[in-house]
């Protein structure tokens, strides 16, 4: 299978700069070895921004004007209708009904028609809508595209901590994993690139130790509070963490929440749930994981005032 | 008087390079025209550590192992006892008994000297400190150094957006104000820079226009949430703030409070009610200000997390 190299996420980096947010590696303040690498920060709160604007700055001239396609209604769907409307090209959404309407509403702000079918339907209607319209289907992480601009984040954070030791990356579909470890392999190969996933949908671990996709069920995933990491691995993505993740360690709600409680309270970062894994993992597994200078990339910070406001006072 | 020049801010910032964050500009995900300076991330989550870096960057080389006292015990505590571990000098910070236990602990943490005393002794204590071991006096604001270390938040909005049409900044002491009217003033003398205080401790407007410090008591002061922005201004930051303010806006409690609302479940940010009143200004007094491409300084995010878990669900 043909994987992402360095020079593609190199190419994303340049396409990206205009639109996406340079995020800055943050000491953790209470923990002289940590670094935080907050993606929540980006203007649609999550790294996505980056794999969207490369795929839609890698349209086919010819076609940008026909548009982009998505049935995300979570990060990457605000993602993909901000990436659009910084290019000037249309951005269709797909969501099922009975989506939160303040997702909904992000995504009408940011320019994009957001259609709403009946949850089965949602990858049957924008397959329709790509062959009616000619329009460009971009998913959440099963793409090259995606999983290059995503990498983004590992050439960041070899540009401003060249001596990193670790990096923890949550895994849901395995985007941001797979781009990160490519960066990481390409640049610094001593360094030990580690995925971080709830307990209650680890099923990367079980993936990568059958060496090939175990997908959970929904039943099974939905149990966790860290709802950007209830997807599966995808083909593409799996080969990438094959070959080039050190390995996998997997934290509990209640470190998920704790993490989260102090990410906001001690780092003022603003947080959902799967935003604070890596940093759980730093926290309550660091004798799973290689001593070091660490960075945690904090992924998005998208959630619910309600589910905040529980958070603040997590201890 | 002997003002700040922009050579003071540009020694400042290469003092500060290798301690303070050099925070990015944040596009408002809601305003087209606003962009958010966010000093929140700082490790001590406030712009003080600015000015506090450079001061004690300046110590006498003869002098340095005497250390530092300040009788601060908001932001400036935190910044001095921080910039003074990172620099290897000994911090003592006069407390006044009943000050929350959480601030004592993060001044601790930081490797400070915590000395209790009653509220009433504590300049009187901390000047006996310094007659007695030739310590130097780091003050929150009424310092030349403090006040070029604060400019570099102008410096770098100028870096990061050369054609900023107005800058809108809080004002408490006055120290940050005066350091990034020094700034704006001699690198783009077209900006338009505006200091924001709550209308219920508004002593920086009518000081401005008296031409003279008019003190406001703490009767008056204590009423506003903004507990960062009860201070008087002192000569010299008038003196800076009468040169090189373009004006002075004024905020209610209500429009503070709804303001740290949006930047916390909007931009993502942490921040604490005097962090939120340059956005306060933006939101609900545009038509008091010149339009055009606006930065409104977050200057920080060190708030009580019952406080906080009102604010992220206020409207």
């Amino acid at each position: 299978m043909d994987l992402v190299t360095l020079g593609d996420i190199r190419a994303a980096a340049a396409d990206i700069a205009p639109t996406v947010l340079r995020t800055p590696l943050l000491r953790a303040p209470w923990d002289d070895g940590l670094w935080l690498k907050p993606e929540s920060l980006q203007p649609v709160g999550s790294f996505k921004l980056r794999g969207a604007t490369h795929a839609v700055a890698r349209l086919d001239p010819a076609r940008r004007d026909r548009g982009v396609v998505t049935h995300s209604s979570g990060n990457h769907g605000q993602a993909l209708a901000y990436a659009a409307r910084a290019a000037g090209v249309p951005c269709t959404v797909v969501v099922p009904e009975g989506a939160p309407e303040v997702k909904i509403a992000r995504m009408r702000a940011f320019g994009a028609t957001v259609l709403l079918v009946p949850p089965a339907q949602r990858l049957a209607e924008a397959q329709r809508l790509v062959a009616e319209s000619g329009a460009v289907l971009v998913p959440p992480f099963d793409d090259r595209r995606i999983i290059a601009g995503q990498g983004t984040v590992g050439t960041e954070i070899v540009d401003d901590l060249p001596d990193v030791d670790v990096v923890l990356v949550p895994v849901g579909g395995g985007g941001l994993a797979s781009g990160v470890a490519t960066a990481l392999r390409a640049l610094r190969p001593s360094t030990v690139v580690i995925g971080v996933e709830p307990e209650l949908a680890a099923d990367a671990r079980e993936s990568l130790a059958a060496g090939r996709v175990v997908p959970w069920g929904v039943e099974l995933t939905y149990r966790t509070c860290a709802d950007g990491l209830r997807t599966n691995l995808s083909e593409l993505t799996l080969a990438h963490l094959r070959d080039r993740l050190d390995g996998i360690v997997t934290v509990t709600e209640e470190e998920i929440r704790a993490a989260a409680g102090r990410l906001i309270r001690d780092a003022r970062l603003v947080v959902e749930p799967s935003g604070a894994v890596a940093t759980a993992a730093r926290l309550f597994r660091a004798a799973e994981l290689p001593s070091g200078r660490t960075v945690a990339v904090v992924t998005g910070g998208n959630v619910d005032p309600a589910v905040l406001a529980t958070l603040v006072t997590t201890p």
